[in-house]
């Protein structure tokens, strides 16, 4: 993480001029192109009429008309940047009166009251936070324990009164039913089944080895696998109705969690996923045999198992069967593919479809890259992750030690899923003789599921202005060294 | 083809020695180990019995114990070889009385009743025959013609009178029952689908360029698109009583075409595909729109969309309902998939899956390797195909000019499938700008599929024993010169 740039460090940097001194009903006056739009931050006024098309995030910024930015900001820390706040500076026209003064932002501050987390995380984002686990930890455990299961949040982690809590359900042919969480534990039965979720920008920053892209920086552990127990969502699907003959073709989500304008976090799928036999989607309320944890969605979150992280909603609040998909942020204009050739001038989001079901991944998680091995070792263990969407097993991971010259066969942890229901990924290891006179190895692997799907050679020609679906060959390079 | 070396010339180089002479009845005295092993070919007399242990294709020689070679190595043609004459020489011991010389060959040849194939095919074997179009021809059509659709048969075509032809079908909780093919036609909805088959075989060549592998030489058109028309299995298997809650896992099936030893050509596909909903398997009786032609399964063979083809089995005789795949060499024994690692010496056939549901490919199919373009045009038209197994669509194909360097997106043919039944491959090309300046180039394509599944970009890495599967970027060569 970078230090958070201190803004009145670089305020203080301005030519010392005296300004008129507003009040905050003055301020609020000034909302429109016509009587200009004013803001404030910290004890400053600012006329921000001309910046409005500028605005790199549209006419969002059009919030905070007549009032104070920091609630704002607080929710897209992004702003606190030495670069936004001279753009700012630019447009001061005045100061606040003192008495109107006040620490707006720790009140407003919509991430006040977040969880604790555990201090090995690695955090990517503080707010929304998003952090991973070190990579070597992860495959010490089939099941990743909770307080290191890595954290995608896209907003603020809402607070759930579980005995208010209630799950909406409306749509296509169907009664609007209200579910309290008591209602969703009793009233269907439990089922429980193993599942990984993996985010869609796991091993980002390899990609962004190649050329930058847009992203939080995710190393090789934005993923994990957990015991998930809840109700079928097509036993709740049946129970509020649904229709045998549905032409429904989709099964949205919303999150609790809410944007600044009151617009909450949503994704959908497609209902031949939601209602299929084996397809064991869960409106879950327990992870590894405890309550959801709040980072995690805490009381009720969806588990697509095969589908990629941000489809299962956290902190669920209504689920709407459509013929529409989503039309969150997220499930259009976000979490998708696209050639390499793609860039943000001439990107369609309209001509790529949302990801679902992701495909085949490998990671080497030991050793690291970059480690130095003693020539006195014997041996040398390789240990890792596999795993494959859409509930394909995989079947096979190579290992090589010359850099894809020659391949070995890994050992799989022994886990016989039912066909087309594997769910949970599989850890590996190969224990081979350390190479002798050899100074550097690069290790590689690569997985093949049962539809032999096989992961690409290299992250280049998989590249997308996201930094998504990065599923090339996870190399190693380690040095080996004499005492 | 190479030119079958003629035996007589073969067998005259050996020094002329003086034969008893034998009858028939006293070669067919001859059949064990005890009384000796012997064998006629042409008119001379052969004692194997030192050669069992050594035959490659295991004791199946002792089928032919006291008895002419003829009708086996018409089967086997693999046979009709310099070095395979040379052995059998060493073991001449006499010659047939001319009177019981006679032309085995001809009327006990099980291909003598083959159908007439189109003169464009290129033929990989004739006994059993296998051949694939020219592949500039195949990304004219979006439906292959039956005439140039590839042929892949294990072995000799049967002869089926239609009034004849029965369809069994029995197995777990199953009543058995026989079925004409007018039943099938009218006592079942006839449904059409566009599907494309591939041999898990297609782009075997590639393969050989690494290393050979054992297997017919397919070059990048064992492939074909068409419209089927038949009855459901699934609507089938309910009218022969299958009951809700079977246990079964695989719905297996044998054809009509049977080896020497009587075995017929089998395969399984999973109960799962077989019942479900959208699976489409397909009990069909017709290819764009004619009845089955003979070497495509006349009068009934299965389609099994997505579905790699040697599941789809021709000339279908017997459906059995059941815990297990199918015994058939060719499910436990073939067609699977191996690390490269893996060679004819460590290969345990039960380590991998049956291949069913194929992964993401794409083909080049204009223009060609080694062509010569000349630097006057202005443009150049690359075309290919592209399709996923498992009803996965393809919704990307990138080409690059540059050996990889950058990407372009082609157009695809615009057929919009219902999610998760892509049956049918797309065409796509990509019209751009010859470069100037250059000599040569690289032509590179690769296809995403829905569930963004990616091509490998090397064929060495997913090299196995079999040259199966093979779906890394296909690349073609060209040069540009001045007229």
């Amino acid at each position: 993480m970078e230090a958070e740039p201190k803004p009145e460090t670089l305020l203080k940097n301005k030519a010392q001029t005296s300004y008129p001194v507003y009040t905050r009903q003055e301020v609020a006056k000034h909302k429109t192109v016509e009587s200009g739009i004013w803001v404030t931050y910290k004890s400053d006024v600012y006329d921000i009429t001309n910046f409005v098309e500028l605005h790199p995030g549209g006419d969002k910024i059009l919030l905070a008309a007549g009032g104070a930015l920091e609630p704002f900001w607080s929710m897209y820390a992004v702003h606190k940047q030495k670069h936004v706040f001279e753009i700012l500076e630019e447009y001061k026209i005045g100061e606040l009166r003192p008495e109107d003064v006040q620490e707006t932002c720790d009140v407003t501050d919509p991430y006040r009251k977040e969880p604790l987390r555990h201090p090995a995380l690695k955090v990517n984002s503080l707010k929304p936070f998003n952090a991973e686990p070190p990579v070597q930890i992860l495959s010490e455990n089939y099941l990743t324990p909770n307080e290191i299961f890595f954290i995608r949040n896209h907003l603020p982690v809402p607070e759930v009164d579980p005995k208010q809590f209630r799950l909406n359900i409306e749509g296509e042919g169907l009664k609007s039913v209200q579910l309290t969480l008591r209602d969703i534990q009793t009233k269907f039965p439990k089922h429980t089944i193993t599942a990984t979720l993996q985010c869609a920008g796991n091993r980002r920053s390899e990609m962004n080895g190649v050329r930058q892209v847009k992203g939080l920086n995710w190393g090789l552990a934005a993923i994990g696998n957990a015991k998930w127990a809840g109700a079928k969502l097509s036993d709740v699907l049946k129970y509020a109705g649904l229709p045998e003959d549905i032409d429904a073709k989709h099964v949205q989500f919303e999150g609790l969690d809410k944007d600044i304008t009151g617009s909450p976090y949503g994704a959908s799928i497609p209902i031949r996923k939601a209602l299929a036999k084996d397809g064991d989607v869960l409106l879950a309320y327990e992870m590894n045999n405890e309550p959801l944890p709040r980072d995690h969605g805490f009381p009720l979150r969806v588990i697509v198992p095969g589908v990629v992280g941000a489809r299962n909603v956290k902190w669920l609040n209504k689920i709407v069967v459509s013929k529409e998909e989503s039309k969150s942020h997220w499930q259009v204009n976000d979490y998708k593919g696209f050639s390499p050739s793609v860039d943000w001038d001439n990107v369609d989001f309209n001509s790529a479809p949302a990801i679902q079901e992701l495909p085949i991944q490998s990671v080497i998680t030991a050793p690291s890259n970059d480690e130095h091995l003693n020539s006195d070792m014997n041996e040398i263990t390789v240990k890792g992750y596999a795993w494959s969407g859409g509930g394909r097993e995989v079947i096979r991971v190579d290992v090589s030690l010359d850099g894809g010259q020659t391949w070995r066969v890994a050992d799989l942890s022994e886990v016989k899923p039912n066909e087309g229901q594997a769910w949970a990924w599989k850890l590996w290891q190969l224990t081979v003789p350390l190479p002798k006179d050899q100074k550097n190895m690069e290790i590689i692997c690569k997985a093949v599921d049962n539809q032999y799907n096989v992961q690409p050679d290299t992250v280049a020609p998989i590249w997308n202005l996201r930094g998504v679906l990065n599923n090339s060959w996870s190399r190693v390079k380690v040095t080996i060294k004499s005492k």
